[in-house]
């Protein structure tokens, strides 16, 4: 796929996180490792991550109040450490582990994508990641972001359309001039449908190597780039 | 004044912006000075300036709904238009005027000071201004943030206490352990109020060269410091 001339009003970047940026199946394997805990890292982390949807869905129905991801992230820890019959971790240990998640790492190509973007882009999160948390990982993994937005700005979670026009509102921009880049076509579909441009990225290892992504292209989309390099290359920033 | 012991749990920087990071005054005149108006540019700075805090007042106190600051800068502008007889400013450049706001210069010590005090703190705005704007200005001074907080996040202009205990709130910290850095002893107070510590900047010249400000020290904040590399040399932040 090659840029096309009509992109030349894009303006703003926004990018999904928690597997588009950053890869935190491995992550949290590699955390859960260390514990020693008498369980299945891989089994544990999917499940942590499987949790995330369904505890989303509780606080978008209004049966929970507005809830931060670092909250809804204890919520489902609690309960896995249960199902796991983990019984090991004393308060401040659980606490410690259930901030792995501001200490994931980024795919290999994501800092020098970001920084290739940002030269011609305002490029920011849109991700149902609390700001601490987003601002904690950015800082860990040197992720150059201009700008940290998250669903608790808008206290929506993605794919709520509010999150989406959000960017737009905040960047006083149409929402043609802003770009959702993500690796999950369900989040890029919602963002299509509020007018925004989309770029699939593949992260086939997103759910680990025994669990291979389909990262087959939607042709709905305006980009599909193998990773952050390629989406440079596609949007024409230099090197 | 000398760095104490009792700031080794300090983890939060927050930058209090207008003024204290960028010279709102001389870039205004600068901007005004190109359009070539009948009018004394840094009077009319000044007049737009002096308008802020009544326009944040009628949000605080509901008479009028949430508003950013660009939009309050935008009726205040009007006002000013009117009130120094400026007629031939079409909508267009009416709305590019207003984003000077958007455009405003660094002190010259602001980018090497922020990038110093990022190597050991989170660093972050705690601004009026609205999200967008700040990250426009950021992106085109350098501007090092780690995040970009405003009173946009919190529906709350500064000196509310929501916005002081907001930013502790967002990382997840102790009041103390943030830092308000402003060049504006109200802020601080209110700041201090909430149990932040405090570090004052002079900024003498922020009103311009005709309006000396004053830059007393008051011994009730934290750190008191000329600019932002004597903060950084109090706070042990290598060169």
């Amino acid at each position: 796929m090659t840029i096309s001339d009509d992109l030349s009003d894009l303006k703003v970047l926004a990018f999904d996180v928690f597997g588009t940026v950053v890869d935190w199946h491995g992550s949290l394997v590699k955390e859960i490792d260390t514990l020693k805990l008498d369980v299945d890292s891989s089994e544990f982390a999917l499940a942590w991550r499987t949790g995330y949807k369904p505890a989303m869905q509780r606080v978008m129905s209004g049966e929970l109040g507005w809830t931060l991801i670092d909250d809804l992230h204890r919520m489902i820890l609690d309960d896995i450490l249960k199902r796991f019959s983990i019984k090991t971790l004393n308060e401040a240990e659980k606490n410690q582990l259930n901030k792995a998640w501001h200490r994931l790492d980024a795919w290999p190509d994501s800092v020098e994508g970001l920084q290739r973007l940002k030269s011609k882009y305002t490029i920011c999160t849109l991700s149902n990641g609390n700001i601490g948390l987003l601002t904690n990982m950015a800082k860990r993994a040197g992720l150059p972001w201009d700008c940290i937005l998250s669903a608790e700005l808008f206290r929506k979670y993605k794919p709520d359309p509010g999150t989406y026009l959000g960017v737009a509102k905040v960047f006083d921009v149409a929402a043609e001039e802003v770009m959702l880049v993500a690796a999950h076509q369900n989040d890029l579909q919602a963002a299509r449908e509020c007018g925004l441009r989309t770029a699939y990225i593949e992260r086939p290892l997103e759910y680990g190597a025994l669990q291979i992504k389909d990262v087959s292209p939607n042709n709905e989309n305006t980009l599909h780039a193998k990773d952050f390099i390629e989406l440079a290359d596609l949007l024409g920033c230099q090197a």
